[in-house]
C-alpha cells in the first residue's frame, strides 16, 4: 500500500529525512506490535513514557496556539490540545489500568532520556523559533503515528497490540492527520507563498522535521523491556 | 455588597494594588453602563477592541497550559483556551454582528496602544516568568470582570448594557472566577507553600498584578467615542 | 538630507510605516531637541523612562541571541547586549546624575504606559515570532534613533540637547546603525531569499515594523512635564 | 580533597541528585582524561559535539539574561553569554584545528542525541520556568566542569589531556564558578527569602539540577570513538 496523503509539506519533508523515516516508521519495536512477537513488558515500558510524552506533547500543541497567526491556527491547535488533555489522557490512563499499571506509578515514571530528547527539541524548537519550525518539529509524531497506524492496519494479523494499532490506523485519527497535513500546508501558504519550498527557510523546516524523527526513532528503543 | 470571594491569592493582591483596584473597578465607563449614560458608539469602540483582545487572551491562557507544572493546572488552562475559543469568540462576533460590526470590520481593527500594553505585558511576563507570574498578570482581567460584573448586576437599573452586565454577573462566569481563584491559590501553595505572602517572590506577583491592573483600568478608556 | 542608508530591508519596511515613521521621526519632542525650546523637565522624564527602557531593549537583544539562527547572529546580537549592559548603562547612569537625578530615582522610575507598551510588544513580538519578527520590531528603535540623531546633527543649531544628538548623530551610533542594517539584510537573505519582500511573510514584517513605529512615535510624548 | 565551595544552593542541589552526580563527575571519561587512557578518537568526538554544545550553551546564558530580575543578574549573565561568544568559542574553533578538526568539519557536525537532550532539556526549562529553574539546569554544566577540573587538576599525572584540565580547574574558570555560585545564591535569596530549601518550589530545582546531571553524564558518553 502506499502512504496516506496527509498534504504537500509533509511528503516534501519525509523525503528530506531520508533514510530517518524509514528507521523510525519501519522500527522493530513496530514490526514487533504487527505480528505480535513484541514482548509485553517492553510495550508497557512504552506506555510509561507516553504518558510523559503526552503531557509535554500537550504543552507543544498548546505552545502552537501562542505561536499562531490566524484564528483557524489558533482553533486547530486548541482542539488537539483539549482532545489530548480532556479524552486521550483518560484513554491513556485507563489503558494503563487495564494492562496493570496503577495511575500513582505511571506519575511517578522517570522520564527516560529519549523521552526528554524527543519532546524538549520539540518544545524548544517552538519556543525559539516560529509557528512553522513548531509544526515540522511536531509533525513527524502526529503524522508518522498516522502513517504506522495506517500501515499496520492493512498489514497485521492476530496481534495482542490490536488495539493500539486500530486507534492509530482507524478513521478517527487518520481525519486529525489529513486536518492537520492542511492546517500546515496553508500555515505554509500564508508565510511562505507558493514557492515556499525553494525558499532558504525551507531547509530549516526540513532540518527540524528529520532531527525530530531521528529522536522519534530511538523513542521506540525505550520499549526495551 | 461585598466583592465576592475568589480566594486568598487575589484578595491580597487586590489590596496590594491599593487605588489602582478602584480605578479599574469603578472606571467612568463601566458607571455609563450601569446607568445607561455610555454612549453606543463608546461601547462598540470597546467591542471592536476587545475582539482582538480576546486573541491575545486566548494566547495568554495558551501560554498558561505550557507553563503549567501539574496536570491539573493544564487541564484547567486548557479549558478555558477552549471555551474562549470555540464559544465566546464566536459570542462575541455575532454580538457585534447585531450591533452591525460586520466580521470583516471586526476582523480590520487596529489595535489601540492600550490593547498592546496590556496583552503584551501579560503575554510577556508569562514568558519571562512562570505560571503564577502569569496568573499574577492575567487575574486582574478575569477575576476583575467578574467582581464588576457581580456588582453591576447588583446596581444596575435599566441599561442597554444588561446583556454584557449578565454575561459577567451571571452564575456560569462566576463559577469560571471562583474555579480560577482556587486554582491559583493551590498554585501558590503547590510552589511556594503555605507562607507564600512573607516571600520577596510574592512582592514580584503584587507588582505584576498592580501593573496589569493599571493597564486594564487604561483599556476602559478605549471605549472613547 | 536623504537620510543614511541602512540597508533595502529597513529602506522598505520605513516605507511600509507611511505617515507613522514622520509622525515617529519628526515628533515635536525631537524639534524641541533641535531648535532647544524643549523643557528641561520634560527631558527629565524621559531620561527616567529611559532607564527602564534600557533594561527591557536589553533583554529584547538577549533574546535575539536566543533565536539567531547562525553564529554570525549571535556575536551580533550579544555584542549589543554587551554594549547596553556594560557601557550604555552606566553612561545614562552618570548622565541623569548629572542632571541631577540619583540613581536610588532612577530605579525607582514607574514604568509609564507607553514605555510598557513598546518594550513588551517588542520582546513579545520575538517570543512568539522568530529572530525576523524580532528584528522588525526592533528596528524603529536602533535604526530610527540613527536618522534622527543624523538628521538633527545636521539640522540643529546651538541646543542644551546637544550631547544627546552628537551620541545619536556621531559615527560610533552610525556604524552600529549601518552594521544592524547590513545584519537584517543578511538574516533576511539567509531565511526568506533575493524575493522576500514578494512574501506574505514580509508583509507580516511590515506590520511588526510598523506597530513598534506607532508605540515608538508615543513614547516621546512620556517627556511630558 | 574536597570539592570547592561554590555556595549553598550549588551543594544542596548536588546533595540531592544522589548518586548521578557521582555517576557524572566521575565518568569513565573523565578518569581516562586523569591518567591518560581515554582514546584519541573519543576526545574528538567529544570536542566536535562541544563546539555544537557552545553554541547551545551561550543561548541558554542570553535567555538567562532575558529572564532575569535585576540589573545585576543581567550582567552576570550577559558577561558569560560575551566571555562564550566572542572568546571561548575562538579558542575551541582554534583548539579542534590544532587537533586537527578543520573549522568546516567542526560547523557540519551532526549533533548527537545525547547532545540534543541535554541542551534542549536546558533551554526548555529556561523557557516555561523562570530564572532560578533556568539556573538551577545550567549550574550541573558550569560547576560540575568547575569541580571536576579541580579535581583532575589535583589528581591528575602526566597526561595528553593537560590542556583541557588545566583550563577548567585553573583559576580564571574557578572564579567564575564561584561567581556564578553566588550570583545563585542571590538569586534565591531574592526571590524565595532565607528558608528557599523548605519551600515545594525548592524542589522542583532540585528536580531541575537532577535530570540536567542525568543528562551531563550520558554526554561523556558521546566520547565513544
Amino acid at each position: 500500500m502506499s502512504a496516506p496523503d496527509y498534504g504537500t509539506s509533509f511528503a516534501a519533508w519525509r523525503t528530506a529525512s531520508g533514510d530517518h523515516w524509514r528507521a523510525y516508521s519501519h522500527h522493530a519495536f513496530l514490526e514487533g506490535m504487527k505480528d505480535g512477537t513484541l514482548p509485553r513488558a517492553a510495550f508497557l515500558n512504552y506506555l510509561r513514557q507516553d504518558y510523559v510524552f503526552l503531557i509535554h506533547f500537550s504543552r507543544a500543541w498548546s505552545l502552537a496556539v501562542v505561536k499562531a497567526g490566524t484564528l483557524d491556527e489558533m482553533k486547530a491547535a486548541s482542539a488537539t490540545v483539549h482532545a489530548l488533555l480532556h479524552f486521550e489522557m483518560d484513554l491513556h490512563i485507563r489503558t494503563c489500568e487495564a494492562a496493570g499499571i496503577a495511575r500513582a506509578e505511571l506519575e511517578a515514571t522517570e522520564e527516560a532520556p529519549e523521552n526528554l530528547a524527543y519532546t524538549r527539541y520539540v518544545l524548544e524548537a517552538g519556543h525559539s523559533g516560529d509557528f512553522l519550525d513548531l509544526m515540522a518539529a511536531l509533525s513527524p509524531c502526529v503524522l508518522g503515528y498516522g502513517e504506522i497506524g495506517a500501515r499496520l492496519l492493512a498489514e497485521a494479523g492476530d496481534t495482542p497490540y490490536r488495539d493500539w494499532i486500530e486507534t492509530y490506523g482507524g478513521a478517527e485519527f487518520q481525519t486529525l492527520c489529513r486536518d492537520t497535513g492542511a492546517l500546515i500546508d496553508r500555515a505554509v501558504a500564508h508565510r511562505l507563498g507558493p514557492d515556499a519550498q525553494s525558499l532558504p527557510r525551507w531547509q530549516q523546516l526540513c532540518r527540524h522535521f528529520t532531527t525530530a524523527t531521528r529522536l522519534e526513532a530511538a523513542f521506540w528503543g525505550l520499549g526495551r523491556a
